[in-house]
């Protein structure tokens, strides 16, 4: 166990309690270390970083996931939901989202406010 | 003239001064009303808007202009260059960039921080 | 009011009644002047340019999305929809997205016929 | 008939019975001559070059259709259940899906290890 | 020796005299075949193709290249000049590429307009 | 220091002597930690992975970048070289890369062999 590996599990567990374990179970079998992998690396070696609170992290990723357009949307939706919780306002994801029309196109920016609507919606149904 | 262009055009004189007469001179031969379409729709419809500020709008172009690669290299210079007129640090840009490893694959981030570092050298030379 | 949103919502309302209503209704709770913003910069400062015919510009847009994947495939039907209307022909529409086989891969070029062969059983439908 | 179409049209009988005949069903009535274009091209002309084995080949296009993204879904799961019976084992293709996260990021190697689990589910069933 | 290798060389020698031939001897001792298979599909089972005119496969490829970015600048550019034969004018192809920034974003259609000035120097340079 | 970092650095060493240092000097003072990601990610948790030859993954590699485009056109060569020391041949190269003509579109797969040209005319002035 290393450093960047016990930095990233805190990290995941606060952001995504279980998502290691979710991780193992569905890919671990097919793929040994995979999620270690996503831990250390994704988690312990780049969200955990300091140089970059989380929320500026999730809005950079959000951005990112709305120009490449809507092959990510579930990890578009997962993000958004994390930003949520790291700070971002609706308002703000708005924004970005939409502001990625001029980089991704106008039908990623569309895709991306649609994932966005799907994610608010969940959170007024809880 | 409209609200929108005023608006546009006095963040892009902010920003970037004179563009809007280089993109006429470079373009409007060929596409008239080009240079107010961006002015117009890019500075005075997006970077303008409320709700989330210029350092964020650049945060989120940087991240994703690096992860849809190298392609646009040259936009992503100017934009590294904005977001540090806009009060990004150094070190805000290489991590973002560098987090695009997760997004954009690992060539699109080392693409992206090789662009950075013209940018910054550049900054050091004047 | 300006003269390239009041030009583009002649031409929206002509090629897709009701759609700033519902770009409205739909988006304008979470970014304020999206549907505006469509409207004016999407159909008043392209769709609606002189220099290009309607058709061609549909046909043109047909051949983008198609080679950029089917992440948009939702846009894509709309516009193969529009194309129709703007006069071009099933045979054209197929010849197009074919061609892209080229540019955006196989699977790219068999994804779009897919989308089109649903506009065409939707047309038949009517 | 020419020396390339049928060298294609016997691998992709043997790899796909029926393929090329659902092709024409499917497209040949909008796009004359699409079943046999694939037929000569993507099969003779690629796939039955000598060279590089099937195998080979098989593991190349599930690399590249993961790192393109998830809009390639449906020829992502037939060349990943045409890559199991050219040879390539279950660890094979975990391998090289996940590997793609270097190169198409993180999210597009999740995809595609779902992908895969589909496809092993769906032999497992059988 | 057939039908649609016959149609797609005359074709391809009518528009880019030489062409097969420079493929031959550049990629023929790595790849054999190539050109034969690029004359083949792309001219003879593509772009010789009755059902859309010449000028249109050219307007098209022409979207779809700016839309996917400036990796394919070279063939953008060899593209425009094969469209400027086919009787599209240099309005046509501004209006086209501006288009599709879009689809691509502001910086591919940027990308694409300096390919086209490029291109146009050129003509007015012979 | 860990087990997947120390066989990280091991295979890196071997593959690329003096890669990890490179990193360091040039991005380190910017993103502190990269170049150790890099080796502890990219070597030791995928390409030192059990399960796939490397040779396999150099293949997969090549096709994922091509397809991709030109963009990555330094990894590209990085990684046929690579490839060429894991014991490709340069006909298997040159298949690989053609084939992505099929997913990534004919200029992908040209610009892709134009990369391949360039790394065997480097080792043959070796």
């Amino acid at each position: 166990m290393t450093e960047t590996t016990d930095r990233g599990r805190a990290l995941s567990e606060e952001l995504n309690p279980g998502m290691e374990a979710a991780l193992e179970a569905r890919y671990g079998h097919l793929v040994p270390g995979l999620a270690e992998g996503v831990v250390d690396f994704a988690y312990g070696r780049q969200y955990a970083r300091p140089g970059l609170p989380l929320r500026d992290r999730y809005l950079a990723t959000i951005a990112a996931l709305t120009a490449l357009g809507g092959q990510t949307a579930p990890q578009l939706k997962v993000n958004i939901a994390g930003g949520r919780k790291a700070g971002l306002s609706r308002e703000e994801i708005g924004e970005v989202i939409w502001q990625m029309a001029l980089y991704g196109g106008f039908p990623s920016a569309i895709n991306g406010l649609n994932a966005a609507l799907e994610v608010f919606a969940e959170e007024d149904e809880t």
